[in-house]
């Protein structure tokens, strides 16, 4: 049983084995989105705010913050975030971003245990991020990449993974305070993908015993009906040990998929936020079953 | 790798680990419908009828065929439905009645090979229903309770399923030809249980080796939003290594995560069933996603 501490300066969330399972919510990311790259960078983090609460609203537990947009001083625009999004909220924060000065800035702004997103297996960015993650008593997100790419093969993905564990302690991190990205790449371009990559994650946490992360959507990239794809997939990852996700809470089906799940592994004692979410539907739920037909009149 | 072969007089289905999953549509069944109860009863199978074409319609691989009605010649009703479906269509069939001389009668006025359903590990129904099976060359659904009743220990369950398959062997019968029924009960009654049913599905699998089947949507009896649950269960369940299910194909949301999980687990080539199933959705698709939102302006 593995337990990973993420607070903010008054309240804590644990991303472990046998809890709840923990969202984290990516809309504060303006990779991709051109309308707020170009407010963030003219000063206006309007939708930063907005974005911050709808998430919460939503059900995240933890909300990543990422300031990434080209040729901006990222820095200063992500420290910058996380003051604002700390004022709004007390739900902690995942701090992202692939420049290591941004992500020092962003520690630095952080009143809290960050979660710190991310750390590869490439030696260049284990020495320069794990003593960051020490300083500032942080945990961190391992993506099972190194320098020689992404491997396709899962025992060199499992290797890269044991790797940046064995490696974070040697900086003094504990193994708890590493959460492992399988990386999920989309089943359209490569058929045996996610398979491969539920097989990875039982191993992480079966045999590394650690906590695990994903972004819990490319996997349906190019595919139509990718909510229906997206949450079948994520009932599967949680079945298979999956602990967290970063993802977007305001899509309603996946939502469903992760409480669900949570039911399913008897980790909603009661299914009281099941019932809580849903139970507005219960008179027109046409879901059918065996047991519910002995109702039916037909 | 094991393959279960289900046939009618011309078609061969396979529930196996390495096929896409097999969906066997549970509608005709009187059990809790009085209307169909009442209509077999008086000679009326035009519901009968109509339930089977709907379902193979809906995509099911086997039809369920179930005669079940309090004080009624069951062995006759059932051998009438069993050649009715026949002269409509091709899917083959699974044979259900906890009526040993129903079993009978509906296996002699079947072609082909059928699915019984079910044996226990009761000692009584093991020397009952076993010679049948070896008899007419079928596969038998074994039920993973006996004379001391349904055990909520995983262990017990194990043992006996693994008794009905080593006394189906003592009767000429494979291991293959047995398809195993965790029992799933209720989350809502029993907590613990969907966990441990899936702890119980992946150890048929990888030390057993045999295939599995459930009904699906009983595990979400007494809760609202039973379509959202069964869905999660069902996407875990294939994820542990389940192979087959006694189900509603009318229920979209259930095909749906079906359909996702033969997408995940790579039996889905091109992911072609996905995209035919799918692809009128593609343009109002609201599914989110990091990738997708490369795309968006906001």
């Amino acid at each position: 049983m593995t337990d990973t501490i993420i607070s903010s300066a008054s309240r804590e969330v644990i991303i472990g084995f046998e809890r709840p399972f923990t969202i984290i919510g990516e809309r504060i990311n303006p990779t991709g989105r051109k309308l707020l790259a170009a407010e963030m960078q003219a000063g206006d983090f309007s939708r930063v705010e907005a974005d911050a609460l709808a998430q919460v609203a939503a059900g995240a537990h933890v909300l990543d913050v990422n300031a990434g947009i080209p040729m901006a001083d990222e820095p200063a625009l992500l420290a910058r975030a996380v003051r604002l999004v700390q004022s709004l909220t007390d739900t902690p924060l995942s701090i992202d971003s692939s420049v290591v000065d941004a992500l020092e800035a962003g520690l630095e702004a952080y009143e809290g245990k960050a979660l710190l997103n991310s750390v590869t297996g490439e030696e260049e960015r284990l020495e320069r991020v794990l003593p960051l993650v020490k300083k500032h008593g942080a945990a961190v997100v391992a993506i099972c990449n190194d320098d020689s790419g992404i491997s396709t093969d899962i025992d060199t993905r499992f290797k890269v993974a044991e790797k940046i564990v064995h490696r974070a302690a040697d900086h003094g991190i504990p193994a708890c305070d590493v959460v492992v990205d399988p990386l999920v790449m989309p089943v359209g371009a490569m058929a045996g993908a996610p398979r491969r990559a539920l097989t990875l994650i039982r191993r992480l946490r079966e045999e590394l015993k650690v906590n695990t992360t994903c972004g819990a959507s490319n996997v349906s990239f190019g595919l139509p009906n990718r909510g229906g794809l997206n949450s079948t997939f994520i009932s599967m990852a949680i079945g298979a040990g999956l602990t967290s996700a970063i993802t977007n809470p305001l899509v309603k089906e996946l939502m469903q998929a992760v409480r669900g799940a949570d039911v399913m592994l008897n980790k909603d004692p009661q299914c009281m936020n099941w019932i809580q979410a849903y139970r507005e539907a219960a008179a027109g739920d046409r879901s059918g079953g065996r047991r519910r037909r002995r109702s039916k009149k037909t």
